[in-house]
């Protein structure tokens, strides 16, 4: 079997680019260490490989059936799911006395790159539960914790998230599903939920839905939403299930990839009403929620990463055992042909999937090590600042390995040629997973204006002046090195272009929001650009400092980092000079198209 | 059921940019009128609409499968199959005497984009079978031509091209399949074929293989490859079917996509050896099947632009349909939720569709509205140029619509949002149908080295000078026009640049063929935005001059067109600037990389 991911990029991003030893400094994190980490990585590859990996055809081929109102899954889902919670990665963030060995984030991130890049669609349950047992930890009660977070940690139950309805998805100001407050203190659910991953399996005895719903008479739009912990069964006070909830799976929804990950309908009470815990205040369910979606959003772009990882990896695999054709230069037809690989539209193809994958990986571990600092640094203002940092990013870390995903497995289709359309090898069927990304927890558009819209000003613009300052310390260490003094000139140019950019823009949003905001998927991709600038150039400057005294195969590897990141500063960065005119020109031919003229 | 294309641009395209109404002054032509095209275009859609579109999901569904050494597909293929063969569509480009009725190759493209839009699959054998029919008449002797193609005219028998194999695709200097002359002329052939589309079917009585191999003794290389017919049924001299050829089935491809189109594995000579027929000289066969590659090229850019605008046209209706979300100037979240296309990030994905789409359909008329003039013209001069234009544009007419296709039907994808994920609309089969086309009939990478390393200097570069000439008329023409003369202005840039940028490359050539050619898909990048750039300027132009008499609907259709224009000059254009300066530079990051530095 191709590897999944590259152990040794993993060795390099955690403790030569991301400094994850440093972490065991943290008072969170002290009884931990590199080995306990590592050690934690190779379980995770483990079950990744012995779990995950071995259906990942068959996941796709047999999709969850709906059946007598259930999901029914293949069994090997079942296994790996246990797998994982047995391993404890379903708590392995949470404290001690939550029954959790407070792992740090970014390593977390790191052992479920494993498990999305062997099966993406088997590891959504794993990665929503996860996500809304953090959330129920975060902002419930003592009482709401006891009594669903045990099953949540041992896999007994699994958790979604419930937002969407059929005639709302981005627009959540909107949704219709209400809440009655009861006499006990509980609430009745009563609405239909739509595209709620996990909705409905055959994995865990009980599913924990958090479910966003408006309690009567709450204001119009986002600030009227309340968030619901609706367990599918109810559950004791001891913790034993108790009679099913009136949660109904109304259907599955059958998708183009992601397949073994159900996508359901669900309606919540069809007779007496759901019976729902509401988490927090009222009308706060989205603050709430959005811790959830701000980590599923994180979470995204590193399953879209490790999608586009897996690709690269297989054609690599590929380019180097098929032979086919000869260099222009061969003229000799009776001399052997070459391998693929060494034809240089195809080592365009497969550097430039090193460039996607490696840095969108990269990218996911820096957001989730800001994660790190924010919830274990005992320094106030650093901790800030992580904050800040990571609020501004969150749309980028989403949508830059979703989009550049596709491009790259795009691209691993391209170099298997024929072969890479047939359902033999996997390379399509990443592909048709990886669709999914630009899509889910905020599409692209909606990411765009989060950025442009709403972060970019955000505590007076903290997080843009913290990510200006990144980026000159990263010019500035590249600058130590000769050979990356013009990718670091590069960046620091497109940095100061960003500012000027950013000015203009603001003020055209002042004059015209409609207008001011049209362009605002071209300036998500232009400050994605910048981005993934500067953690090509940490890498390559990090690459540079280690090649000096770096040996045989190590050398190659980071050589192999350092031709990484030119072919970014080569061929990438300068696509956004392009967006840069558009956008400081308020290119409008769009924005001006009119409905009656599209045909 | 949403439009599969849109008649009035077809109107448009036609008469009003292609001039096709001057057709009828060439000879071969004269019996037409503008009513027998518009009436051959009303059928085709209706067979369209009736026996294709029903069944594209279920083709999808239920691919064909493999029974006791057969495909089987689902009867609404035959059913559709036949229809086309009634209505005379496989042979209607043929002679009068040969049972054909002279249709010009524009029409008969515009008729076909209809069968493509409804079911790509489907129209694959149909496809096939006319280019397979379209050689034998042009090489074969008349013993060939009277045993085969009143079959295959008919629809008793179909078509196949037969080149690559398990071990050759893109070299197909160095295919296996052996051919042994033997005493009455005929040959034996022993060798596997694989991904021959509709290599079986049971949609015909007989399947007629248009086979590459090689006769014992041959030159190595291409310059030793002969052309062979190679019947699945032997016929006999009164056409009627003799024994079963030894062309075995050895099995299906199982595709991502295009699945009702069978992908076979083809085996030829399992005992006695295949009976095969020498089309031609010996030694000549990759001449004689280039003819057939060259229409299989165009129309696989004409598929590619019919599934971007289904796509597109499929996309509109939901964008216009579908409520979601206010503009950022709405405060007021009580008012009714506007349709999506009122988004401006969703008018830009279909405008971009838009212009991909119509531009792809425009360029691949465009073309064989040269076919028909190098076939039909009675002026040497004028045929040998237009010969000699279709030759050098034929690399971007297969690949531009194939790339930007790809990218069309995943923007028709993201404005569906989740709902295009699924598999209860057709953008998700429309996005994995579309992902062959930069594939089959020679990959994109395939394109850029025959447009640089061959096109370019082809027949000292009378091709490109004829281009330039095109060009430079396109913006004559656009000056005419106030509005359309920064357009203009760019085009006329963007070609200068061209010519400089174009003697630089032929140096690097020169200088080192392998890093020279290093950069073709580039290169096809930026040429196929000039041939781009060339289509819609001027589509701008007769949709301006049309505009000023124009009235109601007409000239929203008219301002539509000049809007998918300026927005390729605003946003799509500019984009080679990037690519030039890559190429200028000879930009090497790629060609460096080394195999060990992967990983």
């Amino acid at each position: 079997m191709t590897q999944l991911l590259n152990p040794r990029d993993f060795e390099f991003l955690l403790y030569e680019f991301l400094d994850c030893e440093d972490l065991v400094k943290y008072p969170r994190y002290e009884d931990h260490s590199c080995e306990t980490f590592d050690e934690i990585l190779r379980t995770a590859r483990k079950i990744a490989e012995e779990k995950f990996a071995p259906h990942y055809r068959k996941g796709d081929e047999e999709e969850p059936r709906f059946e007598n109102g259930a999901a029914r899954l293949i069994p090997e889902t079942k296994a790996a799911w246990d797998a994982v919670a047995e391993a404890g990665f379903l708590s392995a963030q949470h404290d001690y006395e939550q029954g959790g060995i407070q792992l740090p984030a970014v390593i977390h991130a790191a052992a479920m790159a494993w498990l999305n890049a062997a099966n993406i669609g088997t590891s959504a349950y794993h990665f929503l539960s996860i996500g809304a047992a953090n959330l129920i930890r975060a902002f419930s009660t003592d009482d709401q914790i006891a009594r669903f977070l045990p099953a949540m940690r041992e896999g007994r139950a699994s958790g979604t998230m419930a937002l969407t309805e059929p005639d709302q998805g981005s627009a959540l100001g909107d949704i219709r599903t209400t809440a009655e407050p009861q006499d006990d203190g509980t609430y009745r659910l009563f609405g239909a939920k739509m595209f709620i991953t996990g909705g409905d399996q055959d994995l865990s005895e009980n599913i924990v839905h958090l479910v966003l719903a408006k309690i009567k008479g709450a204001p119009a739009g986002v600030k009227g939403i309340s968030l619901f912990i609706v367990p599918k069964f109810l559950v004791n006070e001891d913790g034993s299930l108790g009679e099913r909830n009136d949660v109904v799976l109304a259907g599955l929804l059958h998708k183009m990839g992601y397949r073994n990950a159900t996508s359901t309908v669900l309606n919540f009470g069809e007779e007496r009403g759901a019976t729902g815990y509401l988490v927090g205040e009222p009308h706060k369910g989205l603050s709430y929620m959005f811790q959830m979606m701000n980590e599923a959003r994180i979470g995204v772009g590193a399953g879209a990463a490790a999608l586009a990882y897996r690709g690269f990896l297989e054609s690599l695999e590929y380019a180097r055992e098929r032979p086919q054709g000869r260099l222009p230069s061969m003229k000799d037809l009776t001399t052997k042909q070459v391998a693929i690989i060494e034809h240089a539209d195809v080592r365009r193809m497969l550097l430039a999937q090193k460039c996607y994958a490696e840095g969108s990986l990269a990218l996911c571990l820096f957001a989730a090590r800001l994660v790190d600092t924010e919830r274990a640094s005992s320094d106030e203002i650093e901790r800030s600042r992580a904050s800040a940092l990571l609020d501004l990013l969150t749309p980028v870390v989403k949508s830059w390995p979703s989009k550049w995903g596709c491009r790259s497995n795009d691209l691993a289709i391209q170099i298997f040629g024929g072969a890479g359309y047939t359902r033999e090898y996997n390379v399509e069927q990443l592909y048709r997973d990886q669709r999914l990304n630009p899509i889910h927890e905020g599409t692209e558009g909606v990411q765009a204006l989060d950025l442009l819209g709403r972060k970019l000003c955000q505590n007076a613009g903290e997080g843009l002046e913290l990510f200006y300052r990144e980026l000159g310390e990263a010019v500035e260490a590249a600058r130590a090195h000769d050979e990356l003094c013009s990718l670091a000139d590069q960046l620091s140019a497109a940095s100061k272009g960003l500012q000027t950019l950013t000015q203009s823009l603001l003020a055209q949003i002042d004059r015209d929001v409609d207008r001011g905001l049209s362009n605002a998927t071209l300036f998500l991709d232009l400050f994605g650009g910048i981005v993934m600038g500067y953690i090509w150039l940490g890498q390559a400057s990090v690459a540079t400092a280690r090649l000096a005294t770096a040996h045989g195969e190590v050398k190659a590897f980071y050589r192999g980092k350092i031709q990484a990141a030119r072919y970014y500063f080569e061929w990438e960065l300068p696509k956004i000079e392009a967006d840069a005119s558009l956008l400081a020109d308020g290119a409008s031919v769009p924005f001006e198209m009119q409905d009656a003229w599209f045909c």
